[in-house]
């Protein structure tokens, strides 16, 4: 059986001010009521009340691994380079690895992710269809080596994750094994009490193809994301679609040259003629793979570099430089317009539909025109989302005005298909007797960051504020302080304990009444339980922490209320 | 309620053939019954089967930690290298350490062991000596860069450790703390079916003053033990002592010079004479901190340079060579003896009694003494225990001829004292209001090395063999193969599971009774019960795997006794 936590006993040390470098509410709180201690830059411990908190959140997400048929394994973080250097992410992940050497000058690094690892493992252990499905999953401590580690164990450089991964002979197996993480998370979510939003993604550096993430939306939240207050739409701000509306039947006249002396930027242009910056068209050059494109959007917009780059990669994206205008006398600089274009492929946000009309550069120095209609002056060569989404913007499903905000991923989950199996040729022999390349999930969810949004999203001015089933404990019993006092809160911390409760008890001599519920507030087990004033007569206060609200019971009914 | 355990999804590939780099049965078993994959040397995996039985040896690990009120936490591997050079140890671990830097450039290494971290965060936590006393302990990975990875995962580069720390403010407290830790790790050993002895150890690089290992005797062991065959005495060979028994009343003639020309080793000495070596003296010169010293032993025996240093630690010892002769004519290479020796300092080993007689060199070139007594011819000036210990040596408590057994160090608990409290000024404010350096103790136990150890210590021939507490699952169910046998085998499954057994069941299509009975016995789950040839008859036949005794039962029955 648990014994009773003690306060006399236990190590943990209240603080009344924040630490001075905290910047977000799980990093305050946390270190104040004594969970958690940094070691280093982004580098925590994880002190008694932090790591039953911990616990309890890994077992929420071992429990619902297991209910989707999640085997558990357990792999190494010192890992040799060789197999990320075959995916080609030992080069990828750049500054982010921690690498270093064996006493031989062998090279390892600390996994941030073990795709590559896993397959390794499969390949080894799997040689039929009959041996798949499997998920595989681990609670396991990641590495990262991040930038600016901050925000507390929000963002840390060595962090717990649970990251698992399937494989399938088959993209219909793939589907369902998605599938059934999809609904584990979010299990997972409700049960730890958590707020979020699932939305779609871009997969990023994992390689991929379909992927969404689970949000926390939270202020402290270093992602930025899109909410539909009209419908359940939501996404990452990247992976918005604006929906391409061709205009119809609008009669244009011509297009005319407007002399525009000194306007190379779409600011002065819209100050010269007196337009707003959105009736203008800016045209973007840049290199792709070494070949120079122009990429159009509503002057008023901003190009994502980053989202440019994901939809033409594998192809490498560079701005262009003085240099590349040496002998291309058709690129006349700052007065570009796409109707002049000849040997350049031009790329357009949808917002540039055919039918809108713009004004642009006439490709002639100081010289802009008007009434430029897209599909009759110029073609598009390809659409692509790439401006920088606003508050406002369309709903992609009801049209209503997006929200953006902030949010902590606290999980993701990724249909890799056959990237890692290609890389490591893991193939078993299929049905027919022929070999089968297998096609492969990965999915993750930040245990020690999941601690740190509970905070983000559950914390009060008080302190922590914990739900019944992530808390440290099921009752904080506060002893006022006298004899009677203590010799009661002790008596009905056993008797509840013996009752299957999980209790704390402050028992602690020489800390005055309002130290012992000011901690109590602060440390955030749902409901305390004073031994105060009417101790002698048998009658304690509980008081449910988050909607503070007290009453007195016997300590019958408080043992019965408490063990129900 | 925890699932049935199915073959036909479960990831478990059985080898027939031992890997061919195993040379211990951990490595050769642990891998042939699916229950790790080696990831690189000395850093393994741990698949679906053996991450259960690791689970299990560190449940029991850490309820008995929780019994004596240790407090779990958890901290970084990931660790700053300036508290370890603070310590010393970030020097002193040489080669052992992986060290790396981070994106700045700042230098960290991977954890060996935790004392200068938890000292730091016990001087954070702690202010007071009614913080104190507290035990700390986290099951955490560990790393070490060892020049010959092996066995398994007996001694890997990448381990799981419960270390713990005990804080107390008096020598009676540090006292209580190891006794407590004593009692744990014997009940903890005992709960996993170790065999194991309890042995006296030197502490080594860890620095402190009492301090016992834990051995588990096994022929893989990398540690060297004597063993008493008649008494309960057991001891690391670096820690056996032999008392000094002066030998009283034996009248030797007077010393005598012999003419023993080329003979400056015991060998040629022993043979131009015709004695035995132990009837000669043997006297090694050395330096200390740079100054000559002779040590003295009987010629039979070799002197443990190890034992030497370990014992004038922190003095640093060398051997000496031909220069340090030079100008040094009180020195005869190959012909020194004691009775000669003015300026140099004189240790022995206890056999070298006071009045007991030998045959040692004179001082002078090509001549050795005869009669040369101890304590009439020459002095000792210190006693130390530095011959290697043999088979036969005389037990330290009953004289009994002790024997050199090989074990694998499973614990290790040590009372380190101040070092680290000095080290780090860890000290707290004490019942006089004063503050008081605290005393410290530090204490280990494998969590991956106990899996490897028991292996060694339980499997047979057909396999592991584990005990109910550790063993993957209670009951290994195996279909032997028709569809009635099937069914009957899922049924028994399901109802012994709901009766709250853990079960693993073989239900695999197209494999052959005969290589599921074979893989049951190389799994090692302790009963085996088959669904075979009186299956219609609902009649099943139960296997201990370790006796092999079988007896046929029917379903009630079968589930009768097993959830028993």
């Amino acid at each position: 059986m648990a014994q009773v936590q003690r306060m006399s006993r236990l190590m943990v040390k209240t603080l009344r001010d924040d630490p001075a470098d905290a910047e977000t509410l799980n990093h305050k709180l946390l270190v104040r009521a004594g969970y958690v201690r940094r070691t280093a830059a982004g580098i925590w411990t994880w002190l008694p009340l932090g790591k039953k908190v911990y616990e309890n959140v890994a077992r929420v997400v071992r429990e619902e691994m297991d209910a989707i048929g999640g085997q558990e394994v357990l792999l190494p973080a010192l890992l040799p380079k060789e197999p990320y250097e075959a995916s080609g992410r030992y080069e990828e992940y750049g500054d982010l690895l921690f690498r270093l050497k064996d006493r031989k000058g062998s090279e390892y690094l600390l996994g941030p992710t073990h795709e590559e690892i896993f397959t390794q493992v499969v390949k080894d252990q799997c040689a039929s269809y009959k041996d798949l499905p499997v998920i595989l999953y681990q609670i396991q401590t990641k590495y990262r080596d991040e930038a600016r580690p901050r925000a507390g164990v929000l963002r840390g450089r060595e962090f717990q994750m649970k990251d698992s991964y399937s494989f399938d002979t088959t993209d219909e197996g793939l589907a369902e094994a998605y599938a059934l993480h999809r609904a584990a998370y979010q299990r997972i979510f409700e049960r730890l009490g958590l707020d979020y939003r699932i939305v779609s993604a871009v997969s990023g550096a994992m390689g991929g193809s379909a992927s969404e993430e689970f949000l926390a939306p939270a202020p402290a939240g270093e992602d930025t994301f899109v909410d539909c207050p009209a419908c359940d739409y939501a996404a990452n701000t990247e992976a918005v679609t604006f929906a391409l509306k061709p205009v119809e039947g609008a009669a244009h006249p011509a297009a005319e040259d407007l002399d525009t002396p000194d306007t190379p930027t779409i600011e002065t242009l819209a100050e010269h003629l007196g337009v707003p910056a959105s009736a203008t068209l800016k045209n973007l050059l840049v290199k792709v793979d070494g070949e120079i494109v122009a990429v159009g959007v509503p002057g008023d917009r901003e190009v994502d570099l980053g989202k440019l780059a994901e939809h033409l990669a594998p192809a490498e994206v560079e701005l262009v430089t003085a240099e590349d205008f040496e002998g291309r006398d058709d690129l006349v600089r700052g007065y570009i317009g796409p109707q002049g274009l000849q040997k350049v492929r031009y790329l357009a946000d949808p917002r540039v539909a055919p039918g809108t009309a713009w004004i642009t550069g006439a490709n002639k120095p100081d010289t802009h025109a008007k009434n430029v209609v897209c599909g009759r002056d110029f073609e598009v060569d390809q659409y692509l989302d790439v401006v920088v989404v606003e508050d406002g913007d369309p709903c992609p499903a009801c049209g209503a005005g997006l929200k953006l905000d902030r949010a902590i991923e606290i999980g993701h989950i990724f249909q890799l298909g056959r990237k890692y199996a290609d890389t490591f040729q893991l193939d078993v022999l299929g049905q027919q007797g022929k070999p089968v390349r297998v096609t492969m999930g990965s999915y993750g969810i930040g245990v020690s960051r999941a601690v740190a949004a509970l905070v983000e999203q559950t914390a009060d001015e008080q302190g922590l504020c914990w739900s019944k089933e992530i808390a440290p404990a099921d009752v904080h019993v506060v002893a006022a302080g006298k004899a009677v006092q203590t010799e009661l809160a002790l008596d009905v911390a056993e008797q509840l304990n013996a009752a299957g409760v999980r209790v704390l008890v402050d028992d602690r001599a020489g800390v005055s009444p309002g130290v012992k519920f000011t901690d109590a507030e602060l440390i955030g087990v749902p409901k305390i339980l004073v031994a105060g004033r009417r101790s002698a007569e048998g009658v304690l206060e509980l008081k449910d922490r988050r909607t503070g609200e007290r009453e007195e019971l016997s300590v019958a009914d408080a043992i019965a209320r408490l063990s129900a």
